[in-house]
């Protein structure tokens, strides 16, 4: 079944910025969770690489502008809701966290409740982030 | 670098609800996003089952409740500001999503901005859920 029917985020339902979900394209890792207003997504859809709206300061966030670490879109998904949206993505740079790990979700729970590094950090955040 | 330090959610952030991830934890497939209080978290922690807030219902929602479809916890990740949230699960009976698909994400956009379904269903949800 595929259908011609638009195929759009419903923005409505978030208020205007509904979660976005980016994944390594090739090997499923989950790289991060950020937001995208309908602008952040016409400006993905049209640059082929990922725009996200930041809520902490109100404004779009070009993936990578200050860290070099571009997100490029090789597919895009709306759940059956259409109010999540799922971006598979080559991250240039191999790290999409700021923290300078490849994914945000470098720390897995233990039993006991302590955090667990389960990653090794790509870049050192003092040398790509200024200020 | 591991660290002993309470790992928790960070709830206030999202006005005591955060985004949730579902992964399988074979596959690496994203089968949903939904929503945790922390009763969600805690329940999820103490049951090993993932258990959400139904932001539409009000309450919380132990998912499998009416399709048996529940997810095993296989592990917990979360990410660096510590506001969004990756189970990695097991889904029994193979379908994250109400429509009766593996994954929620079952659509994908395609360059015309139409749709494509590119998964099979595994139930149909008119035998599944009753009214």
């Amino acid at each position: 079944m595929n259908t011609t029917e638009p195929f759009e985020p419903d923005f409505a339902k978030g208020g205007g910025i509904i979660p976005a979900v980016a994944q390594c394209h090739r090997t499923g890792r989950v790289l991060m969770l950020a937001y995208m207003n309908e602008e952040a997504w016409r400006t993905t859809l049209s640059s082929g690489r990922a725009v996200y709206f930041s809520r902490s300061r109100n404004r779009l966030w070009h993936k990578g502008e200050e860290s070099g670490h571009v997100q490029q879109v090789h597919a895009i998904y709306l759940d059956c809701d259409r109010d999540t949206i799922l971006l598979q993505v080559e991250q240039v740079g191999g790290a999409a966290c700021h923290e300078g790990f490849p994914s945000c979700f470098f720390r897995r729970r233990q039993p006991d409740g302590s955090a667990q590094v389960i990653e090794e950090q790509v870049f050192d955040p003092a040398k790509v982030y200024r200020g």
